[in-house]
Formats: C-alpha cells, sequence, structure tokens
C-alpha cells in the first residue's frame, strides 16, 4: 500500500498535494515525491519483502500507486563480469542490466509507474516526445492501461523506436527537426486538447518507476551498498532517482548513511553534466552541435542538471565523458569477453571506469556496479557484417 | 547440487553414462536426463526453493551441471491477458514471456544448461546449424564461458541473428541453402575437427534447460497446473521439456498425476505435426516446401516428432495449425489490447486459442498458458511504417 504524502519542488520545498495532476513546481523546477517514512519506519521492516513479486511493484510502500500496471518491469539481473572485473583488480564488477525490461530498456520502469499514477488521476490520454526507447515503452504501457498515447520523435530516431510506437497502436509522427522541437510540439499540442504531458520530470512519477533501479540494487546486494555505481546520464533521471531511493532507504531505516560514489558517464559530443562538473557550476549550460551514437546521451541541457550535479556532490562522486570510439569498442568487448550485447549507453560505463581506475579514483577492490540501460537487440547496426563468409551447398 | 545419474534412450530405454560425451542413442534417438528422483524426494521439499535465485539454476537439482553458465535466464514472468481472457471468458489467460531472457528468446535457457554441461565435460569447441536464434544465445553463452562457437545459417537467416553471433565472436557463416544443409556441414567439420555438435536434440542438455519453462509454470502458479498449455512447436524441444518437467515434478513429489493438456501449434505452411497428429500416426513426414512467417516454426521434420506426439496423446493435447495472415494480425492485436509486442511464433498461440475455444475444446472458465517464445524487438519488419506523418519544423 503506498504511503505518498505530498509532491515538492526539488528546489524551493514548496509543498504541492499528489491527488490532482501536477507537473513543474511554481518556480518551474522538477517535483519529487514524498512518503510517510516515519510510518513505513515503525511498520514495514524490510525482511517483509522476502517472497513478494519479482518485479518493480515489490517495493509497494515507496511506489505511489497501489494499481499496477504492469507487463513484468524490474528485478533486472545483477550479472558479474568476472573476466574484466579480475583485470582491473576489483573484488566484484557487476551490470545492472535493464534490457531484462518489456521493451528492452530501462524506460519501461517509468512508463509502468508514470502510466499507472496517471490512469489513478484520471488521465485518459498521455503526450510525449522522445528521442525513441521512451516513446516504445510508455506506447506499451498506455495500451495494457488502455490510455491514449501521443508521440513525436525526431526523423532520425531510430526505426525500431518508430515500430514499437506503431504496432503499440499509438498516434506517432516524426518532427523534421530536434526532440526540443518535438517537445514544442507535444507541449502545444497537450494544452489544446487537455492531454497529460509526461515530458522528462515534467510529471513527477516516472522518476518513482526509476529510483526501483536504486531500491534493487541494495536488496539484490544483501541491503549492502556497493562502493560505486556508474551511470549513463542523458536527462540523467535514473542517476537522480538512485539518489533518492537511497535517502529513502535510510529514511525508512533499512540501510545506513554510507553511500556509493555516483558517477554520471556522457559521450564527448554532448557533455554538458561533465562541464558544469568540472566548472563546479550548480547548473549546465546548452551543449551546442550535440552528436554522439549513443542517442540516449543526446541531451544538450537537461532538466533534471541540477539535481544531478547535486547527487554527485553529495556522495563524492564525479562526471566523466567517453569517445564514440571507445563506446564501440566497449560494446565488442563486453559481448565478446562476458557474452552481453548492450546498448551504446551502456557499453560508455567500461571506458569511464577504465579511466577512472587507472587515474585510481576506483581503488583495487572496490565493488563497482555498472547500469546498463538497455538490450544491444535495439541497435543491430553496431555490428559490422562485413566478410561474412557464404558457403556453397552442399 | 545436481542428481543426474545418466542418460537414456527416448525410444528404447538403453541406459548411457552421463560423465562423457554423448548424442543420438545408439538406435539412433535422442536421450534423456535421468536424475535420482527418489533421492531428491527423500531429501528436497519444493518448499526449500523459497528465497533461491531467481534464475532458472534455482532448480539444481533437476538439472545437469553444478558449474552455471548464467546471463540471467529464466525465471520469466507469466503476464495476464485480462482483456482477451474476459473476451474469450476464460478464469486466466496467462502468457509466460520468454522475450525476457538473455539474447531475447527461450532458446537462452537450452544454451545456459547446454554450454554448462558441455564445459563440465571438457568441451572447448561448439558447433551447430541454427534459423536464427539459437544460434545468437549460444554464441552468448559461448563467449561468457570461453567455449569456441562455430555457426552456419542459411543465407535468409533473420540479419539481427548474423549479428548476434557476430558481436559475441563467433565463427559464422552463411550456407547457399536451407537448416539441414547447414546441419550436414556442421556434422562434417565436427567430425573432422572433434567440435561438439550441439544440433537439437543431438545432445541430450539443451532440453534439460527447456523443460525449466514447465517448471516455473507450475512454481509460480503456486504448485497448481493450469488447464491447458499452449506451445509453438518448430523442433518441439521446449514441449518436450515441459512434458517431462512435470512428470519428474511428479516422481520427486511436489505435485500429483494431473496434467495440463499440451497443444502444439504449426503454421498453415510447415505443419508435419499437426499432420501426424490427424492421421494418428507416431511419427511425422517430410513437410515439403515449407513456408511462413513464422522461420522458428519452419521445420520440416523434427527430430522429436515421436515424443511430441506422445507428450499430447498422453495429455490429452492436441495439434493445430494457423494461417499467416492470422499470425500478423495477432501480433498486433496482442500489442494494441494488451501491451505485448511478441515473435510471430509467439503470436500464432492466440488464433489457435480462439478456435479451440470456438470449437468448444477449451471450455468456459478453464486456465490457459501461452508460451511466447521471444520478443517482437527481433522482427521490426512485421510493423509497417506506412503513412507515419513527419510533422514541419516548428
Amino acid at each position: 500500500m503506498t504511503f505518498l504524502t505530498h509532491l515538492e519542488c526539488s528546489e524551493t520545498g514548496e509543498q504541492l498535494p499528489a491527488d490532482q495532476d501536477q507537473h513543474l513546481s511554481g518556480a518551474g523546477f522538477p517535483l519529487l515525491a514524498r512518503y510517510d517514512y516515519a510510518a513505513i519506519r515503525s511498520r514495514v521492516p524490510r525482511r517483509d519483502l522476502t517472497g513478494r513479486r519479482t518485479d518493480l511493484w515489490r517495493f509497494a510502500e515507496l511506489l505511489p500507486s497501489d494499481n499496477p500496471v504492469t507487463l513484468g518491469e524490474g528485478w533486472t539481473p545483477l550479472l558479474r563480469l568476472d573476466r574484466i572485473g579480475a583485470e582491473l583488480g576489483l573484488r566484484d564488477l557487476l551490470v545492472k542490466d535493464e534490457g531484462f525490461n518489456p521493451t528492452g530498456t530501462f524506460k519501461a520502469r517509468g512508463a509502468a509507474v508514470g502510466v499507472a499514477r496517471a490512469r489513478d488521476l484520471g488521465v485518459t490520454n498521455i503526450a510525449m516526445p522522445t528521442a525513441g526507447n521512451a516513446g516504445g515503452a510508455w506506447a506499451a504501457y498506455c495500451a495494457n492501461a488502455g490510455v491514449g498515447f501521443r508521440v513525436i520523435m525526431p526523423a532520425d530516431a531510430p526505426v525500431i523506436n518508430m515500430a514499437e510506437a506503431r504496432v503499440y497502436g499509438s498516434d506517432a509522427a516524426y518532427v523534421d527537426g530536434l526532440i526540443s522541437d518535438a517537445g514544442r510540439i507535444i507541449g502545444a499540442e497537450s494544452a489544446k486538447h487537455g492531454w497529460y504531458d509526461a515530458s522528462t520530470l515534467k510529471e513527477p512519477y516516472r522518476i518513482e518507476g526509476k529510483k526501483t533501479m536504486g531500491l534493487e540494487i541494495v536488496e539484490q546486494l544483501g541491503w549492502e551498498l556497493p562502493d560505486v555505481i556508474f551511470y549513463p546520464a542523458g536527462g540523467g533521471v535514473g542517476l537522480i532517482g538512485i539518489w533518492k531511493a537511497l535517502d529513502e532507504l535510510e529514511e525508512i531505516g533499512w540501510i545506513g548513511s554510507d553511500r556509493p560514489r555516483l558517477v554520471a558517464v556522457q559521450a564527448d559530443g554532448c557533455a554538458p553534466l561533465v562541464r558544469a562538473w568540472n566548472e563546479r557550476a550548480e547548473e549546465s549550460r546548452f551543449w551546442d552541435g550535440a552528436d554522439t551514437i549513443a542517442s540516449g546521451l543526446r541531451v544538450p541541457k537537461p532538466l533534471g542538471d541540477r539535481l544531478v550535479l547535486r547527487a554527485l556532490r553529495e556522495t563524492d562522486g564525479t562526471a566523466i565523458s567517453v569517445s564514440d570510439r571507445s563506446i564501440r569498442e566497449a560494446v565488442s568487448e563486453l559481448a565478446q569477453r562476458e557474452g552481453l550485447f548492450v546498448c551504446p549507453e551502456g557499453a560508455s560505463m567500461l571506458p569511464a571506469l577504465r579511466a577512472l581506475r587507472d587515474g585510481d579514483w576506483i581503488k583495487e577492490g572496490e565493488q563497482v556496479v555498472l547500469l546498463n540501460t538497455g538490450t544491444g537487440l535495439k541497435y543491430p547496426e553496431l555490428v559490422s557484417l562485413d566478410g561474412v563468409e557464404t558457403l556453397p551447398h552442399p
């Protein structure tokens, strides 16, 4: 049963009721969901989780809806990278593999919880701009929930994502422009038709789904915290979610005050958070000419930038960017040495880890978790088929 | 800990030792792994499973290896199809969704257990012909286990499967011919180089991985049996595996003698098992000119045909074929009404269910499980992008 109490502006602390359709705070910042942590602490010990359903809804007390929309999301495996971990002298090198979600990416978590909560609030039509994978995920959950879905993506979005939107019966279109252009049209259409605009961090519940990655990592490690968590930060919602999840676990008494160092990884061709981190700024500046093969990292000015930077500061974390070339090499290395075919965003973790281990920011014997946000099956174009032999008919 | 004792010919009962590399029996039939069921029965109550790892290796006693090769396979969700189930007057309509496996299909189960057992036996090189998905799965597990992998697929195999084989570093080639031609070359190459030929049912452990689908369905239903299980039968190994799993669960005392009726579903364009079933034959005949969009069902003469037909007879099941057109329609319907994007083989279950419900072979109020063998993300070509609008730059 949910213990949701209210929504709170992430910058000003302004409180808003959670039982109405809310988007940004009065001051224009993202809203965060708050719960009755004291009640959970006194009534629900963590051992209560044993034997619960093996999807993200097992964390019912810390989720905003009692009416799950579910396609089997969450409770993804924490896989060991033994060869690479040994080479780097780590105690454990683990991958939280989000490719196991419905629609093949971590976007399913935000969609499941976001759509469930929107339906609770009486929403019948959701609209969203997307670079790709979020659109596929929300299309699936809207279909399951019987909610209408309008989605607009840039004309250069991956074909697989438009195929997802179409197969789930969404009202889908391309725009001749960037995701920011798609966002402008969605904003106007939503205002006109009374649709629920579910753009990143413009509604407060997507992050509640994403935070379950943090809850799961801790439970899967036996309520111990890893030393470091690497996260590929485009919009950065998952990283904010993991940080929020850890604070909530402490508030309800399930963990102590230790924290893993959080690392935000970006691409050299679009690194507004890394630049802001290096400048010790509290906010990022728009990145001109964003360009990387990791389309999920092509976010020139994340709306959640202040929260990401705060999470890095408060956990003694850092931010680092890597080249597209190193991302391509990491896709091959993870597949050939460990048997994992990951998305380019997930692959970016490996060169970032190597760089920080080389600089001894990561110490020998540490336990490190990499967040792979999706399956490589959605990116077959990353693999060259040049030189495949065709044998004659025997 | 494994309780594996020996291998047994599925037709003659001939026993062979399990601690050596074995393929077909002396009489040329598939071998089945046998365990010390009495020992499991006396030592392991089913409640011991509570709290075990949430992958297929939780069923350790009934698996042939104590050294898992794991990428997070198994323990896939059993999802509800509430809209379609209500329309058909069923108590529960459930989908066991195998798209949640590594490499996106149920083939991961056979590969995980098959590669683990081969490694136990000292195998360093595995070879296999494949229509597609099995090759992708075995490539991943061989990479993880550090075992060499040679794979040959017909030149019309899906591009995504060759991409998988390549990214995992396999020695992969096309052949100008059918999967049977690929099999002939693999047989010759394996004999010449001493490779382990892992063709379907030519080694006895792939089915041990597949049978965990049956173990999971029963455990996920609280050790109750559904009324009917639908299975898309190409080679039919999964169906044989489910049937074997249920017999083993009875032998160890975890369930009684009731059985779900098993239904083998094929495509109209390649239905050797349906034809044999209708002719009350014990074996199938080669299907000339096999042709269907469901490439996993394009198996003209399954090596396990006698076992599939026996499983259907012993469970009062049946066999039925459906049209490619109905498969395409079912892909759309499952996506739009339930939020599931399934592979064509999985989609074939829905028209088969409708036909058997119309004929009252399935009764009102029954509980039915459909087996979806893989994710639709590997089949984007099933979705038309015709007529997608491109909006002008705002």
